[in-house]
């Protein structure tokens, strides 16, 4: 569940126009080749078949995909030479400012499940109609941590998995440190054996879940085209690896981190889900032990 | 072979004055876990024998440790609150201003060489002293790739180990991407097994070499309180523990990385040298043993 929408984005490398993007989009298609995904979004009257073609070629169930009357939430971004800043240029939310994510029956039986960013309370609304959840996943954004705090804390004691990037667990914990905050935003969680993911971006993650915690550096890249969907990406590869198998062990965690830190190292390689729609699985194991590989010491 | 000097510095968290610091003091100190250190250095007469005793007692040879009049090399800075960022309050060279390194002859026998960071032609002086060098390390500064990068490329064709920073390596190759900065200073290495270590601070390091390369993420600490020093501890730990085995395989590298990391972590701890100080060899060997576990995976 979240966004689907068009992005425009300018990198110093390249530039392209209303590509199809959304947080809803990147992490299915991530999560994509590990298990069959559906996504929970609204569209507007722009998103076309060739865009709905891009979802099914990776057997991404669209029946949750709502289509409204107007245009699709569209985004307009710049990055700066280094891309890890980001300049927002334009946010149109149309359809999506008022989106109700609305539940199929068959959506109420999933047992792994990803609340993409939105309302912290809509959120909570689309949780507590699954029947048997198995793993609940959460992302969310400053803009909550801020203007809706005591809602978010709400809906973090539900969840399973908590997924943010490391400015927002500072946001949200108060503190600067990355292993003071994980404390904090664990406490926070309610449930039995919360795991919560700190994503550094190109340096990698923590993991902290089952009295312990994994460190993972970022899969070096030589070419950076668009960072772009890269997080909502790692969230599908994790969120669908362990779907998959369903095997919740620390060590499964552990590999579910690591596939996803995969599957988001191709999604930066070209502009938009270019690169995502092109890989298979074998590209992603290949690179998997490549990454061990050069992580691995005695 | 560097500075021994007197730190000022300023943290969030604390402050010391005139406390003992330099390249040659952090470095040998690190150093001193794995393999007798010594050192080559100048101090002024200011330098007392209880500071002479900091590092004898970590059985550091102090006879390359030339006392002239004057004062030490002195250095005050202060960090701001995330500990990334370093305002040089003052830099007095004294001494150091007109250092020339003098080798004793037991100096000249020695296998495991590190060339601290000083001018470069003074450091292609020493190396060429070195009767049969088995692995000579070389540091150096941002000042030193813009004002004598000719020379610097000189002294970089001599040895087998070139440690420095991100920005550093950025700066010299002129690449800001790190495996395309990598590529660019292997090439103007030309001994015939060369190895680079690209240290990213508190995100961990890259190192590249034998056609290989390795990526470790920064030991997560919960406390840093003064960073200074601690490249020098890490220089000192992989040059320590490389010369302590003799064994230069690439497995054996990446365990020099690990324990030159792990080492400065515990230098970062405590203001100046006080918990570097404080450690064993068996402190170093668990935190190696938990950082194994943490970055693991299948």
């Amino acid at each position: 569940m979240g966004s689907v929408a068009f992005d425009t984005i300018e990198t110093p490398f390249g530039k392209i126009d209303d590509a199809l993007g959304g947080s809803a989009t990147y992490f299915s298609l991530g999560a994509s080749h590990f298990s069959k995904a559906g996504i929970v979004a609204v569209v507007g009257q722009d998103f076309t078949e060739d865009h709905r073609k891009i979802l099914q070629d990776k057997k991404v169930d669209l029946s949750g995909l709502e289509q409204l009357p107007g245009k699709s939430f569209r985004w307009g971004g710049r990055y700066g030479f280094d891309m890890n800043t980001r300049e927002t240029l334009f946010t149109h939310l149309n359809v999506f400012e008022n989106f109700k994510p609305k539940l199929l029956p068959h959506h109420l039986d999933k047992e792994f499940v990803f609340l993409g960013n939105i309302h912290p309370s809509l959120q909570t609304r689309v949780l507590k109609q699954i029947k048997k959840p198995k793993l609940i996943g959460l992302d969310t954004t400053n803009m909550w941590i801020e203007q809706t705090r005591g809602q978010l804390l709400d809906v973090l004691k539900l969840v399973d998995v908590f997924i943010i990037n490391d400015a927002e667990s500072r946001e949200l914990s108060g503190e600067h440190n990355l292993l003071k905050a994980a404390k904090k935003i664990l406490e926070m969680m309610q449930k039995a054996s919360p795991t919560l993911v700190i994503k550094q971006g190109e340096h990698g993650l923590l993991m902290f879940g089952q009295g312990q915690y994994f460190n993972l550096p970022g899969y070096p890249l030589e070419d950076v085209l668009d960072p772009t969907g890269a997080g909502d990406t790692f969230a599908g590869g994790f969120m669908g690896y362990l779907a998959k198998c369903g095997d919740l062990s620390w060590d499964n965690f552990k590999k579910a981190a690591v596939f996803g830190s995969v599957t988001a190292s191709f999604c930066v390689e070209k502009m938009g889900t270019q690169r995502l729609q092109e890989i298979s699985l074998d590209d992603i194991k290949k690179r998997y032990a490549e990454f061990q590989k050069l992580t691995h010491f005695e």
